[in-house]
């Protein structure tokens, strides 16, 4: 089986699109994902950048909440702008760290991202993730108490790291193989994409 | 007829894809195109940027012409990664603005960006530009004198004022009634949205 590596943001509004289909969307071209979690914070920072550059750049920012609109009815997913732009998602994010590997992963990831555009929710605050876990059927306070340890911090740290290393600068990325592939409009063909065989 | 409105610059490597594929798409959709010839340069000078981003950003850039080879693969066009980026394209795009209303401008667009994007060849210089209005059929020496002269001039800076007092930060942009498209991977989006009629 082949795979994809999705490497997200719950406070990128992009990965929120891919987020949501890329499940579904793999199943199709038979192939399997692989969660890739990470914080956007500190690549755009390495660029300069103090925030989000839909914050920072007015023209684009005005521009994305309409083409979110309109990619969102296309794809028939429901969309709110979020009053917070971008979110602060630490904590969701070192719980999907945490999970990346488990089958609720996809799950967890859709209704973590679906509260940020959807419900317009404060997605970082512990109540909320352990309400959405508790949901899920899962052991709430052991998972949160694993995503806080300090191993799992570093994880998270290191998996930025990782991130850059590897040349991402936004969310989403995907990898097929060691071919990237950047932005929801990407993930279409990041599917389709046949890594060559060995010789 | 539908129209919509192509904003492009010949230094742009988006635009590429988006000038040689959008009169036959267009055709398709039953919508006639509108060329908007604009300088890409005093649009990211009020960004704060001294040139494109894809260099100001090393990692974007690096991924950036990944991407070029496999869109030019994708929708079957020549590609060869300009040794000089962002080109110069002053005299061509005021050319450009000259034959914007005329039958000519479809394939006169076209031939620049593949001397740029397949060809590796200095887009700016007086005597290719000839060269291509001569191929087409066309009185090169009047329309060289009509695209340099002080009133030709001083509308393409009057069209890239217009370009941002529309919101436009990047090339190519389409606009369909007030509809604002960003980027070549949304010119389906924009063939095919529907402008409200006026009730």
């Amino acid at each position: 089986m082949r795979e994809i590596e999705i490497w997200f943001e719950f406070g990128s509004n992009y990965s929120y699109l891919s987020v949501m289909r890329i499940e579904a969307a793999a199943l199709q071209f038979q192939v399997t994902v692989r969660w890739k979690p990470f914080l956007l914070g500190p690549i755009f920072r390495s660029l300069g950048w103090s925030t989000s550059p839909f914050v920072l750049q007015k023209a684009k920012g005005d521009y994305v909440w309409t083409d979110m609109a309109r990619q969102c009815r296309k794809h028939g997913l429901p969309w709110q702008r979020p009053t917070v732009f971008p979110r602060s998602a630490l904590l969701p994010l070192r719980v999907a760290l945490v999970g990346a590997e488990q089958p609720w992963i996809g799950a967890y990831c859709r209704r973590i991202m679906t509260l940020n555009f959807a419900e317009d929710r404060e997605i970082d605050d512990p109540r909320l993730v352990a309400e959405v876990l508790t949901e899920l059927g899962l052991p709430a306070q052991g998972i949160l108490e694993e995503a806080q340890s300090d191993a799992n911090k570093l994880r998270l740290r290191r998996q930025t790291e990782a991130a850059q290393a590897r040349g991402i600068f936004g969310a989403p990325t995907f990898f097929v193989g060691d071919e990237m592939f950047w932005g929801d409009d990407r993930l279409d063909d990041a599917l389709a994409h046949r890594v060559a065989s060995p010789s």
